[in-house]
């Protein structure tokens, strides 16, 4: 039986630490590499990225919108990059923020967590505002088969507060984002000991105050934290953005990372992984 | 110059009435109809519902996820529907559903909205978790080239009043689908005459009263409603639903189209067409 994906993201954070490297093949930055901005470009992107990720840190991210942006020939080309992540035993999370209802949520995660499907990844990240509670039935079978996901709850950009931090009705204060909390863990079973199979998006630098995030609002669960590295938060930040549930985040940077070009790639993977191997995360 | 979407989508709905066509080539609705789920089987789905749309109604509206599913080949195949729709004259609508911030959200836009790409529509839709304000610059140039969007405003199924009634901080009683609708005015910028090119999706049997979504702030928006035929909502509640915005809505359906099978599919648009030509739209 296959170990369920909040074990497997424990043992890759454990071994590789917090580091998970952003697939982003934007257009700009394919050029900068040198390859064409072309299905075929972005294939060998990805790939380059994953072969220098590979057993230097435990989790991958690649951004489905710069994929989606070439069509069915970037599709291609990220069948390719997810299938070369998976079997570099690589932690895979689309990074798709898909979100719908009844059958049409059913057909996106037969597209991103059944076995055997051409998009299949470890993980994939979803966007809630249908409701937290309609994924409970889509990602109830997901989950038995070991898949996992993150669902969007507090981002970085300013223009989310508004959104994120509005007042459920009938709820005391409860925020959007802590609901959305609240809903991953009870999608996710998640037990005292270990990390569930549902963890949430919170952005590095999202203001977690504003939009009711306590540290005990994400107790047991995966943190997928975007904004690391060039979008503003550091390694040494992670225990003082985070607390105590510092050792559940996924530290995602792509920028950072990526600008070093496709020869020194590896060398500065090392070296962001280096400065987080040095923070304390409790 | 091409004219506006707002503009177009009038055009459309006037010489065809509301009645839109959702192409969503479920798995077990394409085996009913006796094709392969596949690549190959959905491509020929999508292009028998195309055919038979193509001079009945003015609208029809691919669901994403059901294309998604097969990955690249079902990409391959939804790029042949979308061209094929286009180049029959029908305004096409990409239910898409995707949100993101920044440089992810014009990977977004390029795929749907941008001129040439193998994945063009005329409009696709949006979700605005992540800020609806967030929408605005990306959208600009799309609007400026004559495409438009639908934000996720408020929707059917139970568990989206808890996000969508919230109400938003600082701002009255308004809730987050009332600002998603001003948020989508402000980018569209709404004339008074006529409609502007950003809408907003309602479901057709949303507590609109539950989630503050008056007439008023859906003046002059494009208002696409799926919910209508199987799913609950028959074309003489229209009025009741819509009120003095009934004009503006796009009507979707799809079960209670593609339940007819490819045979009898074109007298099954006449017919639920027909349907809607009796009702007095005010």
């Amino acid at each position: 039986m296959t170990a369920g994906f909040g074990a497997r993201l424990r043992t890759a954070l454990d071994t590789h630490g917090p580091l998970c490297v952003g697939i982003d093949p934007h257009v700009s930055l394919v050029e900068e590499w040198g390859f064409e901005a072309s299905g075929a470009g972005i294939r060998e992107f990805g790939l380059r990225v994953v072969e220098a990720s590979a057993g230097r840190v435990g989790v991958v991210k690649p951004q489905v919108a710069f994929f989606e942006r070439f069509g069915a020939a970037g599709f291609a080309a990220l069948e390719d990059v997810l299938r070369a992540a998976r079997d570099a035993g690589l932690v895979v999370i689309a990074d798709a923020k898909r979100g719908d209802i009844g059958s049409t949520m059913d057909g996106y995660a037969a597209a991103w967590l059944s076995a055997g499907s051409p998009l299949e990844a470890d993980a994939v990240t979803l966007n809630p505002y249908l409701g937290a509670d309609s994924l409970r039935d889509t990602l109830a079978s997901a989950v038995a088969t070991g898949k996992g996901a993150f669902v969007l709850a507090a981002t970085s950009n300013p223009e989310a507060h508004v959104l994120q931090s509005a007042s459920v009705h009938g709820a005391g204060a409860e925020t959007v984002a802590a609901r959305v909390a609240r809903e991953a863990a009870v999608a996710g079973g998640a037990s005292v000991d270990s990390l569930g199979p549902i963890g949430v998006v919170v952005g590095a630098t999202a203001d977690r105050e504003a939009v009711g995030l306590t540290d005990a609002a994400l107790e047991q669960l995966p943190i997928l934290a975007p904004g690391f590295g060039a979008q503003g938060a550091e390694p040494r930040d992670l225990r003082r953005l985070f607390g105590r549930v510092a050792r559940n985040v996924v530290a995602s940077e792509s920028r950072s990372i990526l600008s070093a070009g496709p020869d020194r790639l590896a060398a500065r993977i090392d070296e962001r992984a280096g400065l987080y191997a040095e923070v304390n995360l409790g």
